[in-house]
């Protein structure tokens, strides 16, 4: 069976076997920390154990409430910020098909609110939707977070507007703490439907809870395919060997190329459908590695398009760049470019030829151009399309960015600078003090 | 009147007026060389006088057109890569409503592609207009692009199979080279519409050529106001005065900043609708600069989103960053939020607010924070959401991105590293040499 698989050859000359074993050598010990529950941030792990995360009654509730809702509304709307969005967002965008929303067929539509503060955005939205069924999941740990909560005050005036108070119970689902915080509360006091977030998982690790897997659900996706591949992965993930386990083997390498200058990842994308995969990465490495002054930026690009915006710069710039690839090995179409008799493009070359065997040219043709010019890089490879290797992708990426925050010296599942916006805001805003 | 503003208080400490000055003294030479076309790459500077990239009979020309296209189809599906793309994409997405293709009334919807090698995006967007009355325009200066080109040849065929061979002439509008080219070629032997691409202006700094002002138009924005704003802006950003010239002073700080290892500059939009203006001004920036191992590397977030996201790591990572704020003054919609009696997530403090308000407060508070975390700052102030207003910015950025190339030492105007995977790209696809 195929699997979710990663390959570093262009790495050769930046980092060598000798200063890989030598990293391995820590990685041991965090691999032993994390088991035995001893490192920085262990209250936070919960999502290592995928069956710990959520239980089989959990998932019927989840994969029952997301039947009926895909049999009765038009319009799901899911409110939540960062971790709370980018990884049903991720998740919807990969496994749907492009433009999923635009399609008459496809129901229900899935919208994101809540993740920001526009007043347009909000106001178009809510014109779009206006006159559909529309069920509403809004997703905050503790249910005061600025963006979400305001959003839903906002929301929730405009389902009472048109169905009345009476009936909005039923439209409201609230994923949120199992007991405490104000969005629990509200749940009790209102009678809304809920679905708990575990205490031991952060927001940028828990696309495989409640918080990624409802909305996943209602845009009909098979969550259980997403779980069983984040369980192979869990043991993949865990081989003590650096050739058997991706993870490790990636984030040794991050971590030699780190101690090198190289201050900037690029995870090149080789599909559209993997824009919000992309911002969801960059979420879980930014999140977790910058911190104490350190930390590899984050960044993504999209193929081949983006070759002609920043590909000049990743060939020819500054060379603190490394690049990760994350290409789609078997698309669901296939579409072959026609033959013409005036060739006047000089493409007859290439008649009869897949647009997809173009795309993975291009790819390794840029992967070998910019080893060349000074980028070295890996890939991470995706069979398919399909639920079960998404899940395997998130877990592999969850558990490097684990031992990279941990060989970085840092916690990487804590998240104190993004505090200190929050602290001015409430200043400026006049927020009472409790 | 309102324009464009920029401000940088947020870079005390890190830039001196003292060393701005002394990057001024180089800039007046700069001024001077562009003015008598004496810089490198100077047979690509076309673009600086507005009125000289298109004459009016040209714009009459693509507003009739437009005007017949919105009348009579019911998709405009434009087809170009990279600087052929992204600078009509941006304006389309900032000037339109969010969610615009799926407003029913939106007609003709606005597709892009031609800009990936994806068989799943191509499969995709061949199956949504599928039925619908199609306009298509291919954008390429050569004619030879081998995504846009490719993609043609397959959107040619579908469109044949639809209409049959002779209707589809009327389906086909050009914008490529004046005289040469496969495009400019097939153009006149097929009997297609075209429009010029001017010799003197490369493909990043061509969105107010009839490359990006076609689908601009035909999504029913005002492009006369559109090259007003930038004719503005020519003077504006033309004033030998450090302190009146916001091109001069943002190229100026951008300067003193990398010498000082700030080697990533952050666009962060707080506006979802400034999406694509980031991913053109990415190019803008990127492909200019990127060069001889040199220039900044242009990323983007997206606020308030990304505080939740990259914040972490703009607060508190590595500090080799700067930011550049692009804010919009005066949205289209306002929402407030409501009061609500529990007030269970603590909110009405902010009942009665404006949603906007918030967002704006969002902003400060995080120029702010990032400013004490480490990460000087500017803002570009937009004053609404208008076509005038976003030609002002088109120019600032543009004339920004020459100065900033020249005084870094580069030609701003060239991208030589762009053919090295295409070379490596045509081997492996067994290109016929000429």
């Amino acid at each position: 069976m195929k699997n979710v698989s990663f390959q570093s050859k262009n790495v050769a000359g930046y980092v060598s076997s000798q200063e890989l074993k030598s990293v391995f050598s820590v990685i041991k010990l965090i691999h032993e920390a994390l088991i035995k529950k001893e490192c920085p941030g262990n209250d936070s792990i919960g999502w290592l154990n995928v069956d710990s995360t959520i239980n089989k009654e959990l998932v019927k509730d989840i994969d029952e409430t997301a039947k009926d809702i895909r049999k009765n509304c038009d319009v799901f709307l899911s409110l939540g910020i960062g971790g709370s969005y980018l990884g049903a967002k991720a998740a919807v965008e990969f496994l749907k098909p492009n433009f999923f929303n635009e399609f008459k067929n496809e129901r229900p539509k899935i919208y994101f609110a809540g993740q920001n503060l526009s007043a347009d955005y909000l106001s178009d939205l809510l014109k779009l939707i206006r006159g559909r069924r529309i069920i509403v999941n809004v997703i905050s740990k503790s249910g005061t977070t600025t963006e979400t909560a305001a959003t839903f005050r906002v929301i929730k005036k405009y389902l009472e507007t048109l169905y009345g108070k009476k009936k909005v119970k039923d439209k409201i689902i609230c994923t949120t703490d199992k007991r405490e915080g104000a969005l629990r509360r509200m749940a009790k006091e209102q009678g809304y439907k809920s679905f708990p977030i575990p205490d031991d998982i952060g927001g940028r690790f828990s696309v495989l809870t409640a918080v990624g897997l409802l909305p996943i659900a209602c845009a009909g996706i098979d969550i259980k395919g997403l779980l069983e591949g984040a369980a192979d992965f869990e043991k993949k993930c865990n081989i003590l060997n650096l050739e058997q386990n991706p993870a490790y083997k990636y984030a040794a390498i991050r971590h030699v190329l780190r101690t090198k200058g190289k201050t900037i990842e690029i995870l090149s994308c080789l599909q559209p459908s993997l824009r919000y995969v992309a911002e969801w990465w960059k979420q879980l490495f930014g999140e977790s590695e910058g911190k104490k002054g350190k930390g590899i930026f984050p960044v993504s690009c999209e193929f081949s398009t983006d070759l002609h915006s920043l590909g000049q710069m990743i060939q020819e710039g500054r060379r603190n760049l490394f690049e990760t690839f994350l290409i789609v090995d078997n698309l669901n179409a296939k579409i072959s470019i026609p033959r013409d008799k005036a060739n006047l493009d000089g493409l007859n070359y290439l008649a009869g030829r897949d647009i997809e065997y173009i795309n993975n040219t291009a790819y390794q043709a840029s992967a070998s151009a910019h080893y060349e010019g000074g980028v070295p890089n890996m890939t991470v490879s995706i069979p398919k399309r399909t639920p079960r290797y998404l899940g395997q992708l998130f877990y592999f990426f969850e558990k490097t960015t684990a031992i990279s925050g941990l060989l970085l010296g840092v916690n990487p599942f804590d998240q104190p600078g993004v505090e200190a916006y929050k602290k001015k805001m409430f200043k400026l805003l006049g927020k009472p003090k409790k």
